[in-house]
């Protein structure tokens, strides 16, 4: 995997200083082409050895480039905010939008690597990051990124010799530590989990270009053409057309029935009943967060369903219940400009809660499989990769002890008829109503059809779905408030039975 | 995950008698333009729960079918000649070739979910399996295969009834055995299982359709339709543009420096020395494959190089030290029509060696970066993606204790030149030379840039690459015969060291 990059490749000075200007120009223009077009996001990991120029490179492309439109990311030890999130939070943070250069030292294959070689991990561990890494970069290429993998190189000679020679020099001793050398000592243990990492996740879309790292010259003028390259070429192709569909459909509805029928829609609470339920319930959801547990974990509510389900109403006998300084409401309305520059997901990525705190999304990341999928906002590839990559983030989420709790409220078309007629009549409701909700009505069967292959594909063990009848408020509110207090003690019992830590969390070094 | 397979899905007797017909006859209509185009084959999975009617579906689906086009693989226990090798080829071997239906009864997920319910296997082993799964599940779609999935649902509730109702009953008493109930015991840990089988392979090129089992009508009627619609889709399909290049470019050679000019073509041995190390490796290799170990080894030498290197004569070399019975020379040539009809793959999974046997590649699996590569018989995504389909392959054989040799012969164009001539001028030798032999020569550059990558991408620790100086004969045969002998050496170490066990192996049922 290496061979290439032990040869001892070098660029004389003089080559240098002539193929340098022109190459800073162009790589300018195309960094300007780029963000004029602003039609896909770049990003460059350097990865690689301790002494092989990560930080040089880094430092070349800030110095070469406009900086206006690049962005380095050093992801050293991770903030407490981080910790407190899922691995992926920082990155997800971080990636640049259409236009825009983000340049990464250091990545999501820099923990897995060092919890492997230090042996926190096995290589099965090893294998499940590296898959997640996978996962994560066919999304980031599929949302259109341009990624770009350097991995730089340095034999265990180069190494070695690198390190005596700074350290025979008063005036660059200070650069080598007692933690190279021992690095070095562990170069074959990191070798071989490195050529593990590189031969699992060098794929079609995003393989990992390997530079020899002991010459600046070679090292800059080859960095410097791949990515001038790459950004031409993307910009120079034609629009392309969407994606082939390979799959096979989805099953045919072919008799009547579907998951949304069989609810029994006509359940109901009387006034009394609902009161004293909601004062048992929400006494014991906020006595729940209070818990002294509950500061390991947090909670994800997704509150999706036709319109007028009463999914606000509900969300409010929720909050109700919690201390305002624990919850955030989060509305899913059309994108702005800034998330529409990114991928998909991002925009839900930002708002996850800290530990010990309640995120509640009216409308979410659903919307995918739902409205843009009827309306056509995005293409069929494009919604049928979204169930996959929606378990991917759940699954994410609940490795991390947040607890994702999706409703599904459901009312009847008639029901629907009925509200949208109320609301018209009542003038402090008829704000609520558009032409937009009678257009989705007329889309009625449409719509359950997403919404069982929605349940079906996203129901899991990890983040299951639940429907609620809604035809009667006070039933709909009190089944959330009860489904919520009883996973939210599910997931408390387990925190107490089991420690609290994850393979790929990035563990504080000393 | 299985909520729409719980509702008790039925179709009217009267409902499915009026639309079998007709559905028989455009599955008939179809299979034929599947045959006639021969463009893709179909890779039909049925997988699920015991009871929920897999059996019955594929018989179903062999009396619709026209039974030339359509076969059927039980895949139930695996046979001694399939025990001794990877766990894939048996599914390769039985892979359908365009044109053709292929269904499976029993897949590359029953042995990892079977081990991991018996608690064989870890969560982490079984999504390394999953991962694996994946993997060829996408080379098969990206070969242009139409694969789907269906999985067969049964409820726990029903599951039970179905059991009860078939003793009850003398008839059919004898269906249920002891080790149905079992199963019916281990609903809640197969669940588990399944429920992450299908999440983490759901994929959006190949997701799974989960169809309830209970009613024979329903799970026809949706069998066949799914299948229907979907190869009428794809038969209808324009023909697709090929896949667009969303990688960067691979290292640009800035310098003049490769691997393949940092050997030391001069080495030589001279005739004296040369025939007391042929006599001594020779020997020693054949000692070596009669090692007591040996038999739970197997050993895949390939051979690659510049036309003229002699690789002939460095193969002849090694059969001459073998037992006749424990080798075959594979000799890699344009593929066949039947090959042709098949992933690129198959043609060499096919002659993978038993366990004890030596198999030699004469050209092989790399031709797809070489020759197929410079000369377009394939686009740049499908050699792009070859290097990580042909580093699973390698993998696998691996993971099953075959040892995999590979060594790129060099010579340099000079020396090219001069056996070119020589060929050309000894009658006997002549037919060794042709016109494409001087047309490779002129694209010597571009063969040296590929040789370059491949090895880049392509030597692993489990499978290196050996490149052998081949401009004196002599020199080459001893280099690979040396090599050949450490490398078995090494891997009959590690036998001795550790047990011969593998997880995805299939186990053994009494």
């Amino acid at each position: 995997m290496f061979e290439s990059a032990e040869l001892g490749h070098r660029i004389k000075k003089s080559v240098y200083e002539e193929e340098v200007p022109p190459l800073r120009a162009a790589l300018l223009n195309a960094q300007l082409g780029l963000a004029k077009s602003a039609s896909f996001p770049v990003i460059i990991l350097i990865g690689g050895l301790d002494g092989a120029g990560r930080g040089a490179t880094v430092n070349l492309l800030n110095a070469w480039m406009d900086p206006r439109h690049i962005q380095t990311h050093g992801m050293g030890e991770p903030s407490d905010e981080e910790l407190d999130r899922p691995m992926m939070w920082r990155f997800w943070r971080a990636l640049p939008p259409k236009g825009k250069i983000g340049v990464f030292l250091g990545s999501w294959y820099t923990w897995p690597i060092l919890n492997r070689v230090s042996g926190i991990t096995k290589a099965a561990d090893l294998d499940q990051s590296l898959e997640r890494a996978r996962r994560l970069e066919k999304m980031l290429v599929d949302e259109g990124a341009l990624l770009i993998k350097f991995w730089l190189h340095l034999s265990k000679d180069k190494q070695k010799k690198r390190l005596k020679t700074l350290e025979k020099d008063p005036l660059t001793r200070w650069r080598v530590t007692e933690r190279d050398w021992q690095r070095l000592k562990d170069y074959d243990k990191f070798h071989e989990v490195h050529e593990s990492v590189i031969r699992h996740t060098s794929t079609a879309e995003a393989p990992w270009l390997i530079v020899e790292g002991e010459d600046d010259n070679y090292r800059n003028l080859t960095v410097g053409k791949v990515i001038l390259k790459a950004i031409e070429d993307r910009l120079s192709r034609e629009q392309t057309s969407p994606a082939a569909i390979l799959a096979p459909p989805l099953l045919p509805p072919i008799d009547n029935l579907h998951i949304l029928k069989t609810m029994d829609m006509g359940q109901k609470l009387d006034k009394d009943e609902y009161r004293v339920r909601l004062e048992k319930y929400q006494g014991r959801l906020n006595a729940l967060t209070r818990h002294p547990k509950f500061r390991y974990m947090s909670v994800i509510t997704v509150f999706e369903g036709n319109d007028a389900a009463g999914k606000g109403s509900s969300i409010r006998r929720v909050t109700g219940a919690l201390d305002a300084r624990c919850y955030q409401v989060i509305p899913i309305a059309a994108p702005t400009e800034e998330e529409r520059a990114q991928p998909y997901l991002w925009r839900f990525w930002r708002h996850l809660p800290r530990k010990g705190r309640v995120a509640i999304f009216d409308r979410s990341w659903y919307g995918r499989v739902l409205v843009e999928r009827i309306e056509g906002y995005c293409g069929e590839a494009d919604w049928m990769r979204a169930y996959g990559e929606i378990n991917d983030f759940e699954a994410q989420m609940v490795r991390h002890s947040l607890l994702v709790v999706k409703f599904w409220l459901a009312i009847t078309k008639d029901e629907q008829l009925r509200r949208f007629e109320d609301r018209q009549q009542t003038p402090f409701k008829s704000f609520k109503i558009t032409e937009e909700d009678w257009r989705n009505r007329e889309k009625w069967q449409l719509y359950e059809q997403a919404v069982c292959d929605m349940v079906d594909r996203t129901s899991t063990l990890l983040a299951p779905w639940t429907l609620v009848e809604a035809n009667d408020k006070n039933f709909a509110r009190i089944k959330v408030l009860k489904t919520l207090c009883g996973m939210i003690e599910a997931k408390l019992k387990d925190l107490e039975k089991q420690g609290v830590d994850y393979l790929d969390k990035p563990k504080k070094r000393n």
